[in-house]
């Protein structure tokens, strides 16, 4: 049997959406590495019986580990140590050992805001230090220590694992975590799986659907495989999971998927487009810059979000304003009344602009319209430009017509643009 | 009474964190809009059993409305509908009249995809045509309806409203579903709360736990406000929710915020920074172009991000690069000799040379090590030098040292420079 794993993370902020879960998704990774089945990921307000409910409902569905992010801060709204503590039937002591490292901790708090009250941090201290009896403590990485709380009773039941929200904080503290044997004991009976990840891009979701059928109808064992398709950012990503003995299995299915479509597929080994690029750009000593209206720099940041960016990016014109176009990106005022900003010829005269006056060996042009307004009926919105230029004769350049409000056509916008650069370096 | 709702977003990819949820959130906003209690999000793969047990919990913790989102798409992983008929206890019939119009949309598919296998479509069409008895169809945005399917006992139970799982085919199908008689009449107990939002930069959170506790202590009702706290993106956000009739008591304890953190508290009225710039560049039709370095044009995006933004919005140079520094940007080459890249010097240059290349009427340089390499003692990862230049000496100059990886260090400088260019724009 696999061993089964919950995940809840609490916070009103998170449950009603001012900030974005980034715990859950990479909790949910480093459990798949570890072969545990993730069934629910549960996001809970700051109420005690919500919570509480929550961890009796993953408990209930055999769980044999819930990790929680979050609620261990200063502040009375932060209670997680608490609810799992009474939720395993564990009485909240004080640790002062703890107490006295966090004061630690925290004493350089006090030069760094001048203004800073003593007392809250010490009330704060004392209740970050009040943890279930019997749980293992994670030291903290912020001011928050973690937990490892074995099950309440000898008859079993979850082992839980409680994190600190912040993501720099709790993805340390998983590595401790993983080292104690609390929670060694409840993952003891994890299986490995695998999972392989294939990319497409350029066909609709359909066709995926219809090459499994086919896949099915030539004899590939589907199901031995746990296959996932999404759309994501304008690709399609296929996610398959499957125990090691289906390795061949999978094979065979991949093979269908690439005879189907040999123009689609550009990964098979998980890597990103954004992987991909940044491998040719490095591989053959290329550089790149770019010259962005529509996108106002989301290519550029993306370019630039791999560590390592410096070896190939060169830099980027923001050319918002049409007089930043002409200024620097060196496109003719011409080309502008005659063809208007959002053109062929002017995606062009920015990629070429962007290749000379930043002196890469490879120039990105993007133009478009972003919306909600400057649409018409010859150029709507989302109607997007974009042109790569590689020097003597390679270019490409190619209009898209993308869907979704201002943030997804800026969006997908650089997806796109990632792609024809792909194109094009994997050409030269 | 108050009437609570649970969401459930569908999809293996979201469970494993493949695709990040954008749907929980926006439906959170609309449901606190409405005075419904969002008690329950929670997230699951393509497996019926694991959804079902999610609509069962959901159920016995008496939700009036439950929302799920994703699952409705021409694939066999995706099988909302179906669950969500058997866990209401509705027979699944073909609605003849649905699949027609499905067809219609899905036609120029045809076109748009020239290899497109039609079969696959028809198979995909008479899936997504096949719905719970007795369910109000809400008609495709994308190709995929959303239903609303009543109690399946004339006893009680929730109410289920499923929706598609992108986001531009979710929201509009929001609006139809609420003027559905099956759904007003889940709603019609719903009582109105209120929402209010604080924001304040520059201290950390455990001042508003103090803060808090002052309050209290100064015989501020808080009982009666339902208050949360966060940290967002280097912002203390506190969000408080109330009943109407305790408006004074959340008049009192703005006050003492107001008077703990007069500094600090940057926003009373939910307004961002974001928000609050553009308004200040508007209002005073002022224009902004920035110089960036480690943020790789992130700066831009954002300041481009809102609508409407190129009416103050000039653009950016990305100077990635030393070279593109001094060419793009104007910096003096024995300024990054002398001083080194990330220097007090080379941000006021880039602040000046931005302003003064792109002809706007405030500048903004940002040059930093955002990591994980190149950093040194003198200069650690996390430094980031930033300048806002509005001309005539009205300059602001700034160093920071921020925590956590590469990703949160270039996030953070671009939050740094927002507050930045609103104290120099309100200094003017």
């Amino acid at each position: 049997m696999s061993t089964r794993a919950g995940i809840v993370i609490t916070g009103t902020e998170v449950l009603t959406g001012r900030v974005s879960d980034r715990n859950g998704p990479w909790l949910a990774e480093r459990l798949r590495e570890l072969g545990v089945d993730l069934a629910y990921t549960a996001i809970v307000g700051d109420r005690q019986e919500d919570m509480e409910a929550a961890l009796r409902f993953m408990s209930e569905q055999h769980m044999d580990v819930i990790l929680t992010s979050g609620g261990l801060g200063p502040t009375a709204d932060d209670m997680t140590a608490a609810v799992v503590g009474r939720f395993l039937g564990r009485e909240m002591v004080l640790d002062p050992a703890l107490k006295e490292r966090i004061a630690e901790i925290v004493a350089p708090l006090a030069k760094r805001w001048p203004n800073v009250d003593l007392d809250a941090i010490r009330i704060a201290n004392e209740k970050q230090a009040t943890i279930p009896a019997g749980a293992t403590v994670l030291e903290p990485v912020g001011t928050a220590p973690g937990l490892v709380v074995p099950p309440g009773e000898p008859s079993g039941g979850p082992t839980v694992v409680v994190l600190p929200g912040p993501p720099r904080e709790l993805q340390p503290m998983w590595s401790q975590a993983m080292s104690t044997d609390a929670l060694r004991a409840a993952l003891r009976n994890a299986t490995s799986y695998s999972q392989q990840t294939l990319r497409l891009f350029g066909i609709p979701e359909s066709e995926i659907a219809e090459t499994l059928r086919v896949a099915v109808s030539e004899g590939v064992e589907l199901d031995r495989l746990e296959v996932t398709t999404c759309l994501k950012r304008g690709e399609v990503e296929v996610v398959t999971r499957f125990e090691p003995d289906a390795a061949d299995t999978y094979r065979s299915f991949v093979d269908v998927v690439r005879r189907r479509h040999p123009e689609a597929l550009f990964s098979d080994d998980g890597s990103t487009v954004d992987q991909q690029v940044a491998g040719q750009l490095r591989g053959a000593s290329h550089t790149i810059a770019t010259a962005e209206s529509c996108t106002g720099g989301l290519l550029a940041a993306r370019l630039t979000d791999l560590a390592g960016a410096s070896h190939y990016m060169k830099g980027a014109i923001v050319a918002y304003s049409d007089e930043v176009k002409v200024a620097q990106a060196g496109v003719a005022p011409e080309l502008i009344a005659d063809h208007g900003a959002v053109s062929q010829e002017v995606a062009d005269a920015l990629a070429a602009g962007a290749r000379e006056r930043l002196a890469a060996t490879v120039g990105v042009g993007v133009t478009g319209v972003a919306g909600p307004g400057g649409g018409s009926e010859e150029k709507p919105v989302g109607l997007v430009w974009l042109s790569v230029d590689a020097g003597e004769g390679h270019r490409l350049t190619r209009s898209v017509n993308l869907p979704g409000a201002r943030v997804d056509v800026r969006e997908r916008a650089t997806t796109v643009a990632m792609h024809l650069i792909r194109r094009v370096l994997s050409d030269l």
